[in-house]
């Protein structure tokens, strides 16, 4: 029988560890021994966490932090900082004693002291917001990586835009074993080759250890010929030789590609008999091996106890860069695109903007056009991305289906930066994660589009959007049955409900060319999480015939009232609020009134204060409409209220035959305002 | 700008298509013909469609199923056929053009004229059930490479078992370029090499072409040297040289190592204007060009029409298998193990597992002990594995933690399969997406182990699980905040929601030892369609104090009656029934008297009869508690319900302290209930 952690002595490990530390103690080894004491302190006083990762790389962490990585611990959110990113974020205590060590406000010993407490800066995982620092939060295994790669595109864009003397920096990453399991670790990987981005550098933690036991219990492949198949320069050091890891960090400055260096590591490194094994990997070391430790590392302080001069030394690596983010404060000072960079560098929007989506809705009102809702967002877009200098699409290989494309945009490419559109191939969930990246960096607003459907292949991705309130708009077209004949594979049902059930998103399911190009607006605007446009494939009429404000802001809203006493309130979302509006009719020529309630996001609307809610769903009998799952709808209906919808997955046939099918039709709404009559 | 489809021309392949057709047509040519045109006319029939795969892979196909795959089409169910998968289903019509050319019943010319349209057989992507001979549901990309891994796992498991007089099949693939480009092709890759699954064929169609345009807009990498360093044997050919194309099978039948075979193909092959561009993807080719294409071909026939030499020659290649299937069955018909390996692949249970899983519950109910829901879950899989035979384990390596692992179960490896576990690494989607493969092959009931949050990387694989109605169980441990210091990136929140609005999943959250008892029992008796196993990290009391059925199958069940009336009725499911039944005793203590209702399923549940659901839920005010987002609940706690439970993300911190910061507590229920008093 296998066992868990059989990977029992690793006495090749506990031989290395012993050769390492029978050499004498240089000071870079001490700044680095003070990250492995301070993680097994965190570990210890929190009784669990992860210290084998902070120990593992320690030796490698210093190295950056120390001669590489362009930062000023005075000010974390200067703009042309390098970026790093824990992608392995269970080895949070690296970055925490990284933070303090070097000397950021924020990150005091008494904050590591409450490691893993509720309210501490120092979480479990890096978390986004906790400090101006922590550049994402990391925790899911790939994400940093992928997310990575979206802030050194962030980088490549605005270095096009700005020039070099305002944005010329690179983007670090420690990754693990996991990191590079995971299959967006192929998405990521394969896009930053192809855009040969090669102001990225991932340091990857090779220490041969997952929590099951050794890697070899499940991998065979050398990711480093992988990431080189993908157009990345690569090398592999020993994590504990501070001259080779030095040496491989000043190659990779002159890289012209991605640069990936294998830092071949021992876990744990110092715990004398957890080195080199998973038990270092996920749990305290327990006081005695902790103690133990401490002495095979030469570090007889007490525990969170750092040497003066220590703190010196780490504090002298912290203002490094001081110099160099004055000077560029100078060349800000003087730069011709000041006023716009500091601008998008601070998320503030475009002056203009608003009036010329105004005058853009008021001629829709006009025209009234029968578009599907992608249409619209292109026409949206028409408009958007010319004021909206900032904004970067994408698809994942369906620009034709998700209309993302518009005129003016180049796509991006190794060769020309110069551009607004990416062209992020089949991948989803990369995509998804190197929008958070573009979203992260600043300077940029990130949307990008796939099927409704594939939003699954993203989820984790827009969870984490959603955890770091980010700015990213996701267009997904195709948004339900109405997608037709390619079938149930491609019909989203639950992935509205699935949505709204994940808090800080915004979903909006815009029921023509106004309401879309108002949920544009919102989507803009919304700087406290992502925004998922859900479009259509097919066309639909104009609904709204007047372009009176931003109705959608309030997420649902009587788009016709009843003429006289409400006999139903019909309640519909997307293209079926046009099948609300058709039975509407129909019924008023029978002389029964109702009122159509249309409800783009739900979100928006569980916001509003309880008169103008009371208002809008009346006291009337309720009806929904939406062709997907009716889960999460009883909130809106009552106890008395109908739902028309889908109850499974849907079928391959045209989409006007599959609403008859399954019954999403105006008869079927007419039939159930009539048998409330009853 | 870059334009859509902008590789415009592509003279290269015409030159190249033109100098195939000049060669005189061959039989085999005539045969791949014959696929070439009926792709055409399904495609134009349903005036939608993707005919430029099936029109690239015709040769290739071909030259697979006349000469190599190991198949009968008087038999579709044989259990020792080779397994073919369509990754690429958009091109479905290549696999219906297959099946009815070499003579399937069920996939008459009827079918194929009914492309695409409601209750076709012919469905947009291929539905697995519409038609025994489709192995899989495929569409979403890169899944039916990663099912077929599955599948290849599972042959080799069971030739371990049963042995290869009875198992010796092989399982072929066609990928697409946008497959490979998935992430979850990494993870399927990797461990397919991994576990040397040398009976796997991979034939990618090298098409050079994705909707947006050429590849070369979104990818540098070599695929084939990817899946060469991850183990695989490699090999590129011309996808339209016969001679290549049989000689590259020929050697993938004595390979050690799965196989990837690169056909170089130009998408759309015979179309004259549109072969070789995006164009020839996804929509018909249109009256004109479909002409023309048939006319360069020298195809010379009405749609639909196949003359009857064709058909022939294809019913020859449809049943080159009978012989072989003859003399299999007569080995099984002599086989020692005959019985078990029917009883197996006919997914029929044990006899004897029943009873043995009661008697396990009688004596939980005896020891009454305090556990984890994930231990509770190891401990009914020590009773489970020696009592069904065909249950096959694993976890994205997290098996310490998801508690998959029992006695007697050796991990698989590339040496040895007589093996019932399996280390899938740091892949829950490719893990997700084998488990599918493993129950799609028949023979083995597959369960696999990550935590609840990460459910979400699972979630396009659990989809197709659900649309194929296969079984597969989902051991979900670390269910909630109840995980506590490692914070909200793993903490499922929306994650329970998420999943019940999916159809045909059931969401099982036991609540001690019994419940999990049950839902194992449920999951394994659930044929039609995935479950989820969510499952606490935390220990819980014990609840069910006897043993009394399997009262979980109801979906919810009242676990404590009010003594007297109702005051109010507590629904609570998994560790929340623990804080129910407390707040229980408090408020009797005070003289207040309430039900609680544990909630194991509400899919089970809502199947129940209006009668049984009504005396569950009673008429007294309703409170929910779940420690999750309350999404949902409002269906079973009325209009005057009150929900106790999270409204946004978590935090890192303690359980018990994360409980009482977000109000979920004994004391919140009493509180609640209180209030409905006055």
């Amino acid at each position: 029988m296998a066992s868990i952690g059989d990977i029992s002595g690793n006495e090749a490990a506990l031989a290395r560890q012993a050769e390492i530390l029978s050499q004498p103690l240089t000071g870079e080894r001490v700044m680095a021994n003070a990250i492995r004491a301070l993680a097994i302190d965190g570990v210890e006083a929190a009784k669990c966490g992860h210290p084998g990762m902070p120990m593992g790389m320690a030796d490698a962490s210093t190295v950056l932090w120390k001669k590489f990585l362009k930062y000023d611990a005075a000010d974390a959110s200067w703009w042309d900082r390098d970026r790093f990113v824990l992608s392995a974020g269970h080895g949070s205590m690296l970055l925490y004693a990284l933070l303090h060590l070097s000397g950021y406000e924020g990150m005091g010993i008494e904050q590591l002291k409450t490691f893993r407490q509720l309210h501490s800066v120092a979480a479990g995982h890096p978390e986004y917001h906790e400090h101006p620092a922590i550049e994402m939060t990391t925790g899911p295994l790939g994400q940093g990586l992928a997310t990575a790669v979206g802030m050194a595109m962030a980088e490549r864009l605005l270095a096009a835009k700005f020039g070099k003397s305002l944005v010329d920096h690179r983007t670090y990453v420690i990754a693990g074993d996991g990191c590079l399991m995971e299959g967006v670790s192929h998405e990521a990987g394969a896009l930053a080759g192809h855009l040969k981005l090669n102001k990225l550098v991932v340091l990857w933690d090779d220490n041969s250890i997952s929590i099951d036991g050794g890697t070899e219990l499940s991998v065979s492949e050398d990711p480093l010929k992988r990431f080189a198949n993908y157009g990345w320069a690569t090398k592999r050091v020993d994590g504990h030789d501070f001259a080779a890891l030095q040496a491989a960090l000043a190659w990779a400055q002159k890289s012209t590609k991605p640069v990936m260096i294998a830092c071949k590591t021992i876990i744990g490194f110092g715990a004398p008999t957890k080195a080199g094994t998973a038990g270092s990997h996920g749990a305290a070391l327990g006081g005695a091996e902790a103690q133990a430790a401490k002495l095979a590392l030469g570090w007889p302080h007490l525990p969170f106890h750092v040497p003066e001069e220590v703190y010196k030394d780490w504090h002298e690596a912290g203002s490094r860069g001081a110099g160099t983010r004055r000077a560029w404060l100078k060349r800000l000072a003087k730069h011709p695109q000041r006023a716009e960079f500091e601008r998008v560098m601070a998320g503030k929007l475009p002056e203009g903007w608003v009036e010329t989506m105004s005058a853009y809705k008021a001629s829709l009102a006009e025209t009234k056009p029968k578009l599907a809702t992608r249409q619209s967002s292109q026409k949206a877009l028409e408009v958007l991305v010319p004021a909206v200098p900032e904004l970067v699409g994408g698809s994942a290989d369906l620009t034709g289906s998700n209309l993302t494309l518009v005129k003016g945009m180049a796509g991006a490419s190794a060769d020309n930066f110069a551009a607004r559109y990416i062209y992020y191939g089949v991948r989803e969930f990369g995509m998804a994660a190197a929008m958070n990246g573009l979203a992260l960096h600043g300077g940029l607003i990130p949307y990008g589009g796939t099927f409704f459907v594939f939003s699954d292949y993203m989820r984790p991705a827009i969870r984490l959007a959603a955890l770091m309130h980010i700015r990213v708009i996701h267009v997904l077209t195709h948004d339900s049955i109405g997608l037709g004949e390619d079938g149930p594979t491609h019909q989203p049902i639950e992935h509205l409900a699935s949505f709204r059930a994940m808090p800080n998103v915004l979903v909006l399911r815009p029921a023509d060319a106004v309401e879309t190009a108002e949920a544009w607006e919102i989507a803009i605007r919304n700087t406290t999480g992502p925004s998922l446009l859900v479009l259509s494939r097919q066309a639909i009429p104009a609904l709204r015939l007047v372009a009176n404000g931003c109705k959608s802001a309030r997420g649902a809203y009587v788009l016709a009232e009843a003429e006289g006493k409400r006999a139903a309130t019909i309640i519909a979302t997307g293209t079926e609020v046009a099948l609300a509006m058709g039975a509407r009719a129909k019924l008023a020529a029978e002389g029964i009134q109702v009122a159509v309630v249309s409800a783009p996001s739900f979100e928006l609307f569980a916001r509003q204060d309880a008169g103008y809610q009371a208002e809008v769903l009346g006291s009337a009998r309720r009806i929904g409409v939406e062709a997907a799952c009716g889960f999460g709808w009883e909130r809106w209906l009552g106890s008395d209220g109908v739902f028309i919808g889908m109850t499974g997955f849907g079928a391959s046939a045209p989409a006007e035959v599959l609403y008859e099918h399954f019954g999403i039709t105006e008869a079927a709404i007419v039939a159930a305002v009539k048998k409330e009559g009853n």
